[in-house]
């Protein structure tokens, strides 16, 4: 297999309720805006990570929408859905496909819109990442699933509830220097703890929001982009993995332990090899304040349990031992679910390039992002170093 | 990249309003067939094509929830979404991973369970396939595109209400000795012509109907195959091709012809270093009638024009120059949309097998399948050859 290289990266300017743009506009928005950043002047192939333009905005076949919207030509486009992880899962194809022979400038983007649809709407659609017939069927919803793998690892560890506070705090400082974020403020302790109650124990501020955008990476064969692409420092990817777990929580011998995390980024480790200690940054999955907790331990950074202290004690903020979420995560920078994944690459290249002003990561070498589907159903991972 | 086989299939028992079982049931009971068939012990990673989970029957994330009950393990699973060509696109990129290196066994599947829905509901969930914003929200839904094909091929060409009727009788001729088939009738002319209007001119007898079911398939590399996967006939992947077009019917120079299916083809042609008479048998996207004949004629087995003439000749039966839709097609067969892709590949394997009983093409050693979306905005096709 070829080594592969990112050589462009576009988002919209910024995300949050794009009222005046419908999913074409916000997907070509991005993907225009990656084409240029790499220079390229043409694409080979294209996938698009989406977890359902189905329930949000009645369009599915995103797939030929999107490449006639790009107006490219007729390139081969492909969807890719594993709900939340969908973007990340994007990634890894196009990675597949450059890496195999088979294409050379293979566009990754991912989209959703959410805002088109009510609340309630909104959670039903999100509610179709989890087991219908054995979750959502009985009542659960996500921010319920997510509070009792809260509930589970305070009890089991003794996490405190101004920990999981801690998460949203340190994101929400990283988001308000980021200005492609839809939320660029800071917020408190005091005032994630005191927002209002959605499933006890996460208040609204320890959950994501629903959002409008897209995002969109370049890839090629990291030999053409030495030769043809030096707009920017070339980062070269180095370590894909991919796992699934039950989809119903009730299924895992463990509610605190994310398996499909922890296996996928086992392969990405072995692959890349490097281990946790090596990695300068991480960007993780935090739809929920604990699930940033949780995906720490299950990547290795700290031990079982000790993802609560290790926030808490400034190990993940910028400028501490392992910095997560640089971009806000997203709590901050907002949650279009089938784009998330590939934001997260987004990040982590402008980070290795040196590109991300105040929140800059300083000798940022070697970047992971970590993207998941449902409450731990499926996850994927990348590692990325400065070439 | 490496050479490619098919080493095992697996169908539901026969498709059609299947009540008793979930979509989890229908896509396990299919890969536990192509599981068994192949005589493997593990998966590597598998794909699963699947157009609208969400719409059909409320659940999405169905990478993590087949790959949970399909009980291999927590393998990667990526499920892919192209409307009606979500089979043939899984079967592309779980080729394309095997190729590439990456991984050795794998399972390409596809499923839906389409009729949990009404009528209506149905007709709005193959809607999403067509532009949203230009064409479904003005009223317009697939057999009225096609419909508008139909016309324009009949103004164009002068084929005939009747040349359109030889496909569904020819279909459902073949259909009656598939075991697995929806529909396992024959039918006439007249009873094509004279059943319930949809869309002028074509009749509920021109149109491949809603159903439950599931397909999948399982590939390894060629050499893998030959010295260990010894059970059947080895089928090698010879080529395979992927195109998208304009997403809305209005935005085409010429209504009748399929861009997508003639680059797609082209490509599949290219890569086997086949010509359209090197292939002895063809499964092609019949949803409606006129369909069989666009794609005929766009993948180049007859002139622009004459493939209604040619359907009634019977250059298409089974026993005529290229025998078309051999399992029934959509129309007899069936068309759970995910998983038509798939049970084309089968088809053809089981053909290029000798296995495929009354059905069976003499001699048959080249076969290809060709599946599409919407109305003709993607398009992906396979050529499959002995090895």
């Amino acid at each position: 297999m070829r080594d592969v290289a990112v050589i462009g990266i576009g988002m919209n300017e910024q995300w949050g309720e794009l009222w005046e743009k419908s999913i074409r506009d916000i997907f070509v928005e991005a993907a225009l805006n990656a084409i240029n950043d790499a220079g390229v002047d043409k694409i080979d192939s294209m996938y698009i990570g989406c977890m359902s333009g189905g329930l949000f905005v009645g369009q599915e076949h995103l797939s030929s929408i999107m490449a006639d919207y790009l107006g490219y030509g007729n390139i081969p486009a492909t969807r890719v859905e594993s709900a939340c992880a969908s973007g990340g899962l994007a990634f890894r194809q196009a990675y597949i496909e450059v890496a195999s022979g088979m294409s050379d400038i293979v566009l990754a983007g991912g989209v959703e819109k959410m805002l088109d649809v009510d609340g309630a709407a909104a959670t039903y659609a999100l509610s179709t990442a989890a087991d219908q017939e054995y979750e959502c069927f009985h009542g659960i919803t996500f921010p319920g699933l997510y509070a009792m793998i809260a509930k589970a690892h305070m009890h089991k560890y003794g996490t405190t509830r101004e920990q999981l506070a801690h998460v949203s705090v340190k994101n929400h400082k990283n988001g308000s220097k980021n200005h492609r974020a839809q939320f660029q403020f800071e917020t408190t302790l005091d005032g994630v703890i005191n927002s209002v109650l959605v499933a006890d124990p996460l208040t609204i501020m320890d959950c994501s929001p629903v959002t409008d955008g897209g995002a969109a990476v370049i890839l090629c064969p990291l030999d053409l982009a030495k030769k043809k692409f030096k707009n920017h420092e070339i980062i070269k990817v180095i370590g894909t993995g991919h796992a699934t777990d039950t989809i119903a929580l009730h299924d895992r011998k463990d509610l605190t332990w994310l398996t499909a995390v922890e296996l996928s980024g086992k392969k990405a480790f072995e692959m890349a090899e490097k281990k946790p200690s090596d990695i300068n940054l991480c960007e993780v999955h935090d739809c929920f304040s604990i699930a940033e907790i949780c995906v720490t331990e299950a990547l290795g950074f700290f031990e079982p349990g000790k993802g609560g202290p290790a926030v808490e004690s400034g190990f993940t903020s910028i400028g501490g031992k392992i910095p997560v979420n640089t971009s806000g995560g997203l709590k901050s920078k907002g949650h279009p679910v089938g784009a998330t994944g590939i934001a997260q690459i987004i990040e982590i290249t402008e980070q290795l390039r040196g590109d991300s002003g105040e929140r800059q990561v300083k000798n940022a070498k070697v970047g992971m992002a970590q993207n998941m589907g449902g409450s731990g159903g499926s996850s994927v991972c990348h590692i990325l170093e400065v070439n």
